[in-house]
Parts: C-alpha cells; structure tokens; sequence
C-alpha cells in the first residue's frame, strides 16, 4: 500500500483470476497449476493476487488445496521473492484459522449486501454473516492480520433488485468498527451502472479515504470499464480484476464476466496510470489461463491486439 | 433537437449502422434492404439515422444507391412517417448537391482532424478537406440544409498518434464559422480514454453550449461506453452508434467496431436517461443486421440476453 501513498498516478490492480476466476469454472485446475498460474502472475508485476478461498472443498471443489497453495506462496514471500498482496478469501472462522496456520497475512470476508444473497449464497442470515465477518476481522486484527472486507452486491442483488446506499454504508460502518482495514465494493453480478458508482463512490469518500476503499466490478453488461472510470474519477486507485474476464459468481443467476485484468490495464495506462504490470506478459497469461480450464478466454483487448496492425505504446 | 431542449433527461441516439456500419463490409447490402434496415431502426424508436453517403460508388459500392434511399426516406418524412433526423455524408460539393437533390434535409461533412489522415482517406490536404467542408456548410447553409461537421480521428490518427485538444479546437472553430449547426467529435479508430474524452469535451463546452455537440465513439479497445459516460459527464446528450457495433473504418487500420447501440441505450437507460428506443426491438434489428451481411454482429448486451436467465427491467 506503500505505493499507492507516494505515487498519485499509481493504481493497485488486485487480480482475482486465480480466486474468483477459477471457482465456478467446470475445469477444476490442480493445486499445482493454480499456483504456477499465480507465480506467472507476480511475474506480470501484479500488485495483488487473490489466490485461494478457505471454503469447504465439498461445496466448492474447484478451490481444494487452498492450504498448500497459502503455504507455497508464504515461502516466497519470506523468501523476499514477492512484494505483492498475497490475499485469501475466508467465509467462516473455521476458513480463517485455516488460512491463518497456512500463513495467510490478508485475509477478506464477504458479505452480501441483501437479506436474500446471504440466505441463497451461504445458507445465514444477513446478521449471521455480519456478526461471522466481524467477528473474524476482529480475530484477524488481534492476530496481527490484515482484514478486509468485500461487500457483495452493493448495487444489485439478483434476488432483491437495486441496493439502497445507506444500506451499504451502514454494513461498511459495521465492518469498519470491527476491524476492517479496507473495504471492497462488489458489482458481483454486473449490474451497476456509471452514475450508481459515482453516487456510491461519492457518500462512501465522503466517509472514508479513497485508499480505504476498493472496487471489484464485473463486465457482464459491458460497463465494467465506464464503472472503473467513474470509480477512478472519485478518487479510487484500487481495483480488482480477472485475467483474461476469467470467472463470474456460481450463486449469482446471469453473472459472468469479471472485468478482464487486461482491459483494466490498458485502460489504465493509456489514461496515465501507472501500475507496474506488463501489459504483454498479461496477454499471455489470458492465453494460459484458457489451457488451464480448456477454453479460449481473453477481455476486448486480447481481440484487438490480435487484429490490430497497429499497436500503441502501453 | 426540441426534445433535447426540454426534457434534460433525453439522449438522441444517431444510428449510423446504415451508413458507418456498412460502408467497410465484405457484403454489399442492395439498396432495398438498406432500406428495409433503415425503416426497422425508425419503428425502433431511433431518434436519428444516418442512411447513406453521397460518395462515388466506384470508390465505396457498398454505398451505391445513396439517391434512391434517400429519395425513398424523403417521401416517409414529407408524409409524416417518421419524425427522426435523417442524414447523409457527403464527401465532396458533388456528394452534396447529389445529396440535396435526392432530398436530404441533414448533411454532414467529414474532415480529418490530421494531414496524413485526409491524405489516406480522400487524397486532400488537411486544408483543402477543410476549404472544401466550409464550401459545403455555405453551401447548404444558402439551400436551408441542415449541415453538421464531424472532426475524424479527434483524439488519436493511425499515422500521426495523438491529436492535440488545439487542433481540434481550430478545426470546430472554422467549421463553425462555415455555418456548421452541429460539431461532433469522431473517435474513428476507437483509440481515445476517457480521461482525453473528459479533457476535450471540457474545452469545447466552454467554447460551444452542449447542444451543439455530439459524440462518435468506437468499442475498439473497450472503451466505448467509458468514454460515452466521460462526455455524459461534460453534458454531451448526443451520440453515435451503429446496432450490433456493426462497422469501422475502412481506411483506418486497427480500426473495428463502432460502439454498440444496443449496448449504449442499455447504460443510458440504467443510468435513468430516455432515448424512445425500444431495446426489445434494437437487439432484434442486430439479428436482422447480421443476416445482411451473412455473420452474427452484436453488442455485449446481446450477448448478455441471450444467457441470461433475469433481465432487468429497461
């Protein structure tokens, strides 16, 4: 996060292929191909990786491994071989002392916004899963753990519609008291449109720094990018995203499409950002990740490059 | 143009798949399905339609029959058919007075904004392109044609690279001073972000009122809805689209799809705004599209339709 103080042109790009990506994908990709995928990644000079969830593997067998996979990437980063933000994703204390004895250092709970996602999503209640995140971000800070906290959703709920504002900002009040040390706003299902990022964008700056804030948008309806720029114009320099529009929402009906890491990225550094990635190494890795699950992926950016004859500067 | 004086909350869609969209394909569309494609995108509520251009049709057979569509459109406008703006390209003082006597009510120019790009393009010099373009506006200005100027390759050219805001600035500014009734901004090879977008606009709407001001975008590298929100952003409420992103530039290299309307009208309309397009009917006109020139188009909203089990209310 040092970066991210000192370099106002820097932008944090936390790829969640790797996470998010792979967990609703048919293909179910070997521990040992996940991390390669993750090794290729830190390489590209990726700030973030989300690279596991301590989920049950029997309700969601595409993440088993998640231990080994923590565990080989805390070898590198005592190793000094990585300065990025290793992260995992816990949905229940018993997920975040498995990450934690896996060596996990950044940990994140996920919370939907709505009543019915939660319900639909991890069978609890809205305040069950309050009272669970909150009660393992508190865990997380005693522990000398980095916590942070996505709020699924935010915009749109399948099941419920719109999501008002004022319920996202009290459930980020909620996790902010009880440990959070960033909160990531989740357009899980792709719904949201420019203006509702700028309206939610607006009241959250208003309560909270830029930097303690995040965006995680999907490119479902081909907004993912308008939905970044307006997040940017609000001041926001962190954002996730997915190699190649790897992944989507398994629980979520009509999501797919996370926004693509590489169209994230060219965007990013046409308008002046700086990010530290290898846009071509990036490229290449949205050819790889399609080895891995079988099919041929890749955001609008690998098409034009393809096609195109003439290649700007990146 | 009334209804964007007086409702803030309306956006004029000018369809230009007819036109654009067609020009660069392998198919050359007859001039009574163009016709038929045209008549289609009116029914659908398409507040304006660019239906032809008055070129050689040695030089561009796709647009070969420019007068007898148009002749075809005059007699649906004279019976009160349609109530949209119907407009034509013309290239040249010939194009034009073919143009107007075909009974074109709208005509636009097309200069580019570079030296090498008009040399490519139509083997003129920048001025000459330009001293022609005033002769036009004059021209049509005398014969009580609406005359509306675009400014191609406005933020990058394929043989020049980035565009200065300046030069941009001196080229609207003669246009102007020609008679033009409309400036609109070409991103014609689809290069712009949405930050130059941001930049241009606000200068140009401290010169012109909005209403003045269109834009024309490309989805080449995904940014096309980005870079609609930017100049939604500055107040711009007139747009270019081609349904199913059909089209291009034929002389441009790199140069692939105009942005999608349907994709478009769907951000406009999540975002609260009206077009009086029905989306229903749009995304089966870029079937019908696609079967003229014998391959699936669509925007990412079509896309988006076809798989998804819960669609939103637009």
């Amino acid at each position: 996060m040092n970066r991210l103080a000192t370099d106002e042109k820097f932008v944090f790009v936390n790829e969640v292929g790797p996470r998010d990506g792979l967990q609703n994908q048919a293909a179910h990709v070997t521990p040992q191909d996940r991390i390669e995928f993750i090794q290729r990644l830190l390489d590209a000079g990726l700030a973030g990786v989300e690279v596991a969830s301590f989920v049950n593997p029997k309700a969601v067998p595409q993440m088993a491994g998640a231990a080994d996979i923590m565990s080989a990437l805390r070898a590198l980063i005592d190793d000094k071989q990585t300065q990025a933000q290793i992260s995992v994703l816990v949905p229940n204390m018993y997920g975040y002392k498995a990450a934690q004895e896996a060596g996990a250092g950044i940990i994140s709970v996920v919370p939907s916004a709505t009543e019915t996602m939660n319900q639909k999503n991890i069978n609890m209640s809205l305040e069950e899963t309050l009272a669970t995140s909150c009660a393992i971000l508190a865990q997380a800070d005693k522990d000398g753990v980095r916590g942070q906290a996505y709020i699924s959703v935010a915009f749109e709920c399948p099941f419920e519609g719109p999501v008002g504002v004022q319920q996202v900002l009290t459930i980020a009040e909620r996790l902010t008291q009880a440990g959070a040390k960033e909160i990531i706003i989740g357009d899980t299902i792709g719904a949201a449109n420019p203006l509702q990022v700028k309206n939610l964008f607006a009241k959250l700056t208003d309560i909270y720094p830029p930097s303690f804030l995040s965006a995680h948008f999907h490119d479902t309806r081909a907004m993912g990018l308008a939905n970044a720029y307006a997040a940017l114009e609000c001041g926001i320099r962190k954002f996730d995203s997915s190699v190649g529009g790897l992944g989507g929402c398994p629980f979520a009906p009509g999501a797919a499409g996370n926004l693509a890491t590489e169209d994230l990225v060219a965007m990013l550094h046409q308008m002046g950002f700086t990010t530290g990635i290898d846009l071509n190494k990036l490229l290449s890795i949205a050819t790889f990740a399609g080895t891995l699950i079988d099919r041929k992926i890749g955001g609008r950016m690998t098409a034009w490059f393809a096609q195109s004859s003439c290649q700007p500067a990146m």
